[in-house]
C-alpha cells in the first residue's frame, strides 16, 4: 500500500482518545449534549479562548456545522459573502442553498477574503429589494488552499462587518493547523475576539468526528440548539463529541497535533525549495502545492498518494500534499529522499 | 449515583467496538464511506436480509436519517403519513417539515399505522390540486412506545402502499429490539421484502452512533449520496461508522444485544406482572409502561432513575422503563426486588 | 346554465374598478407597488383602521399572503397553531410547509381558536430543543366554515398571545363578510389592535385579485418586501392592485359589496329555517351549511350548482352555499321559492 | 411629468384586453385556471406553436414562473446555469435558492450561454457527490440587455442539453420581442420544439400581469398544478389570466404589440447611430444601450425618465431605454429630435 498523503482524516484519531472512551465506556450519562464531557470540554475551550460568554455546541462535522450556523442565523432573504474557493460555495453540495440562502463567491488569489471585495458585492446588489441582502461574511483559517489569516487582516475584516451589520463566521475545519503555522500572529483569543462564530475542527485534526461550535455574539446563541436538532446534528450519545474535545484541550494535544502535522508539511516543502521547485502558493499550514512535470509526478506517485490539483500548463500540475497528525518522520524521510532524487 | 432507566444510550459501546477501533485505528483508509469497513458491513448486512441488489448507506443519527430520506424520496408537493406517536412527527424539532414537506398524524392506540388509517389520509385530500399528495408512509419498528408489526401487518402494510403508489419506509432505531422480541415473527429479510427503505438502529443497540440505511427500491438509491452529503450526514471518517457495524453484524452480535435488552425489560416486566400491576401497552421489547400510584413510584425512585410518561388519573402515572445491551443482571434483580417489595 | 352558489369568485369585478382601471390605463406609473394608487389605497386603509404606523402591502392571492406572511416572521424552528380547518393547514398544498414550517392543527367545533387549545399544544411541546416551538396562531375572520370572531374572543387571544409571546395573524379573505355579518362587534381598528398582522382579502370581495396584507407589529414590518419579491408575489404593475384597493376602500364599497352578500345568504338561510331545515353550523356570513337530504340537494341542484360538504348520515348531507357581492336579488328570490317547494 | 423609458410595464394594458374584461364580467366562471378562457388561451398557444402535447399554465409574472417551474423540475441536489445577467441570478431576490437550489453564474458579453460555457461548469464539478449536479440551463430570451438568440444557437443549446441529460428553460419575459426583432429568425415553434419549458411574457407586453408557462417535455408537466399551488401562484380568478392571454392571441395582437416596442427602440437607435454614439450591446429588440457622457445625459434628462446602466469611464456611461407596446410615436419623434440636437 502506498502512502496518502491525500488527506488529514485517513487514520482514525489520537491514541488518548481511544485511551478515554475505553475508560468511560460503561459510566451511564445524559443524552444530546447534556454529559459531563461536554460540559467540561466547554470550559476547557472558554478558557482557552479567554471568553467566558462564548456558548460552545458539538457537532459531528464541517458540512453539518456550517449550515447549521448558517441557517440559524439569516433571515430568509439574507445572504452569505464567500470566496469562490470556500468550502461551502464548491464542496458541500449546495447544503447552504438548501436551506434557502445564496453564497456570493468572490475570486481571490489566496483563498482569502477582504473588506474590498465584500464591499464590490454589497455594491452591486442595491436594488432592494429585487436583491438579496448580504448579511454573513464566511471565512475559512486556514483556507481551502492552505493560506492563513494574520491578525490584522481578520481584524480589519471584524471592524468591516460591525461597521456593515455583517455576521463574521470563521470555518475552523484547520483552525488548529492556522493557529500554529509558523507565520501566524493570532491567537485563539483574537478568533474568539473577531468573530460572531468559529468552530475548532476535530475531524481533521485528531478525531475520530467532530467540531466544536462556538457562538461569541450572544443574540446569535438563542433557540441553537433547536437547529441542531433539526437538521439532524444532535448525537444522542453526544458524550462522542465531549470527550474527543476533553482529551484533545488537556495539556494542548489539540495545538501539539497541528503542530506536528505543519512540520511535516515544512519539511517537505523546504525539499522541494532546496530542488528548486516553485508553488501554487506560499503556505506555512499542513497543505503544500508543489508544480512538478508530469515526468516528476509519476516518479512520486510510485510509493505514495496525492491529488493533481490543478493543471498549469500542457507539461505542469500543481499537486496538494496534505499531512496529518499521524503523519509518521519515516515516511516524511522516505518522501523527501524521493524528492532529493527527482529526475526531470 | 442512581442507575438509569430512561434510555438506551446511556452508556457509549459494545466493548467489541473499541477493540475493533483500536485495531484499526492507524490504518489509512478512504473517506466518505469509501473505506473498507463499510464496503464490508454493507455486504454483511445484504447477506443478512438476503438482498443483493439492496444498497447500504450508513449515518450517525436517527433524525438525520429520516430527514435525509423523506426529502430524498419525495417531490415538493408531496406528504408523509405518521403514526401521531411517529419520531418524526413529534421528536424532531420539525426536522421533515424543515425540508419542505408536511407530515399527516394519525391516532393510533399502539403506535402502529394501519392501511385503513392511511386510506382516511387519502380520503380527505382529494382536492387536487389544493391538498398536497400523499406519497409515503413512515413506521417506526418497535414503535415509540414499545410495540412491534408482525409480519402479516407488515405485508397488508406493503400491499396497500404498492397499490396506492405509497412508498414505504421504517424508521429502525430499534429495529433489533423489535426483530428479537419474543412475540415477533418477522425475519430481517421480510422488512427487505416489504418496505422501499429502513434502517438499522446502531445508537440504541450499542453502537457509538450510527444508523445503516438501507434503500431496496433501486429507483430510490439513485443519487444517494447527493443527499447524505446535501444534508450534512456524511462523515468524513466514514470508517467510524463501517468499523461498528461491521462488529454489530459480526457473529450476531447485533441480535445478541438486542435480545438481551428485551429479555431485561422482560424479567421486570413479569415482576410487575406477578405484583399485579397494569401497563399503558402490552410490550415485548425493550420498552414497558407499568402503572402505579405516586407513592410506587417515589419508592422506585429512590434508587433508580426513569421517566413518569403519562399521566393516568390523578394518582395513577405510566412509567416508562428503558433496557438496553448493558443493562447489568445485578441492577435488574435488585430493581425487581424492590417491585416485590413496593407498598401500596 | 345554473346559477353557482360554489363561491364567492365566480365572477370577476365590481364595474367601479373597471371604470378606474379604464380611466387610468394609459397613465405612467412606477412598478413594483410604487404607484400612486397603492399609495393612496394604504392611505385610505391606514385610516379606517386608525393605525397610523401599520403598513400596507398589497398581494394577488390568499396564499401568497399566507406564505410570505408565515415564512418571514418565523424563524426555522418557529412553527404555527391554526384550528384544523384552517386554509393553511388543509387548502393550500402543503404551502406553509414548503417554506419549513410545520403547522399545528387543533381539533375545534366552530373553526374557532380559543387561548385553551392553543395552551394544550404548548403543553405538550416542552420537550426542548427536539420538539418545534410555537411562534405564531394563525386565525381565519370569517372562518372557514363561516364562523366569526367576537370582539372579547379576539381580545382573548390577543393577551394570550402577548403574554406566551405567540405573534397573532388573522387570515382575512372573508374580513370584510366578517366585519358586516349581523352578529359581528369587531370594529376595524380592533383588528388591527389585537393582532399583529392580517390581510384585507380583495379576491373574494369584488376585486379581480388581490389582498391588503396590513402588518401592526413595527418589529415585522422590517424588510418585509424582500420577502415578498423572493416568494414571487410582487407584481410589475403592483397599480393593478392599488386601484382595485382604492376603489374598495372609497365610500365604504368594501363594506357595502360584504354586507350585500352576507344579506343574500341571510335571505336564503331564513327560507330554511322557515320550512325547518337545521344547519351544520350557525353562521351570520356569506356562508350558510344547510342539512337536507338526498331528495332535496336533488331538486335543489335542477337550477342551481352547490358543494355537497359533509355526509351527516345515510340519507342526509349539509350543503354549502356561498353568496357574494354579485349575488343578484332576482336569483336569491329564486332560490327561496326553490326552498319554499321542496318536498321531502 | 417627463416620460419614462425606464420599463416596458410603466402604462397598465392594451384597451382590448379592458374591453374584453368589460365583456365577460359577470359571466360566472370556474376558479383556478379551468375556466372558459384559460382554455382558449391555451388552444390558441399550442395552435401558434404548433406542439399540441405540450401544457399551458398561467401564473402572474416572472419571478413566480421561475421559481415554481425550477423547484417543480429538479431534485433537492440539482443546479441550474445561467448567465450572470440572467433574471434568476441578480433580480429576484434569491428566489431560487428559497426554493433549495444553486444557480451557477456564467460570466458572458451578450447574455448569452453557449454550450462551452456550460461545458466548463460541468466540468469544475465532478466530484461527485460533494459537488451539485447540474441539471437546467435557464437562458432568457430578450436577454436581459437585450440580444436574441438565433436559431442555431438555440438549436445548439438545444443538442448539448440532451446530449448531457440537461433540461432547458427558456425565461421568455420579452419573448415576444425576441420573436419579432429584424434580426430574428425564430418561429414560435422552434421554441417549442427545443426547450423543455418556456413562457410568454405577457407583463411586458401589454397585459396586466400575466406569464403563458408552456411545457413541453411531458415528464414535465405530471402534477405541475401543485407547485403552482404550493407557491401561491394559483390565483382564484384564473379567468383574469385567461383573458387577457386570449386577447393576446388573437389575430397576433401579441406580436404587433413587440413589433411596435422594438420599432420604436430601432427609430432612436438610429438617431444615435446617425449621430455616432456608441453602444454597450449591439441590440434589435426594445431595449437600447447607448453610451453618452455626462453632459449629453444631462440634456436627455431635461425631459425624459431612464436608467444609467452602468459606467464606462470617468466621463461615459450606458444608459438604458426600453420601449413598449405603449410608446407613442409622438414621443419617439420628440426623443429623437433632442437626440439629433444634443451637444456636446
Amino acid at each position: 500500500m502506498k502512502y496518502s498523503f491525500k488527506n488529514d482524516y485517513s487514520e482514525a484519531c489520537h491514541p488518548l482518545i481511544l485511551e478515554k472512551l475505553l475508560e468511560t465506556n460503561l459510566v451511564q450519562q445524559n443524552g444530546y449534549g447534556l454529559d459531563d464531557y461536554c460540559k467540561s470540554a466547554e470550559e476547557k475551550i472558554l478558557n482557552l479562548i479567554n471568553s467566558p460568554n462564548s456558548k460552545v455546541y458539538f457537532v459531528s462535522g464541517g458540512t453539518q456545522a456550517n449550515l447549521i450556523l448558517i441557517s440559524a442565523f439569516l433571515r430568509p432573504h439574507e445572504s452569505v459573502v464567500s470566496a469562490s474557493t470556500g468550502h461551502i460555495f464548491t464542496n458541500e453540495s449546495g447544503a447552504i442553498e438548501s436551506t434557502g440562502h445564496k453564497v456570493h463567491a468572490v475570486e481571490t488569489l489566496d483563498g482569502k477574503l477582504r473588506p474590498e471585495a465584500i464591499q464590490k458585492v454589497i455594491d452591486v446588489h442595491q436594488n432592494k429589494p429585487h436583491q438579496v441582502k448580504q448579511k454573513l461574511v464566511y471565512i475559512s483559517n486556514s483556507t481551502e488552499i492552505g493560506t492563513i489569516y494574520s491578525k490584522q487582516e481578520l481584524k480589519n475584516l471584524s471592524e468591516f462587518c460591525k461597521k456593515n451589520h455583517l455576521y463574521l463566521m470563521m470555518d475552523g475545519a484547520r483552525l488548529g493547523h492556522a493557529l500554529t503555522a509558523e507565520t501566524n500572529d493570532l491567537k485563539p483569543e483574537d478568533v474568539a475576539k473577531y468573530t460572531d462564530a468559529f468552530y475548532l475542527g476535530g475531524t481533521k485534526n485528531g478525531a475520530l468526528i467532530g467540531e466544536a461550535i462556538v457562538i461569541n455574539n450572544p443574540e446569535l446563541q438563542t433557540e441553537f440548539g433547536f437547529h441542531i436538532k433539526q437538521k439532524g446534528g444532535m448525537l444522542a450519545k453526544g458524550r462522542l463529541l465531549g470527550i474527543q474535545f476533553e482529551v484533545l484541550f488537556t495539556k494542548n494535544l489539540y495545538f501539539d497535533l497541528a503542530k506536528h502535522a505543519n512540520s511535516q508539511a515544512m519539511k517537505i516543502k523546504k525539499s522541494f525549495v532546496e530542488k528548486g521547485f516553485k508553488f501554487l502558493s506560499d503556505t506555512f499550514s499542513n497543505q503544500i502545492f508543489p508544480i512538478l512535470n508530469q515526468n516528476q509526478i509519476a516518479q512520486l506517485s510510485e510509493n505514495f498518494d496525492f491529488y493533481v490539483w490543478k493543471k498549469i500548463d500542457s507539461e505542469k500540475a500543481a499537486i496538494r500534499l496534505i499531512t496529518s497528525w499521524a503523519t509518521p518522520d519515516s515516511i516524511v524521510d522516505e518522501f523527501c529522499e524521493t524528492i532529493k532524487n527527482l529526475k526531470n
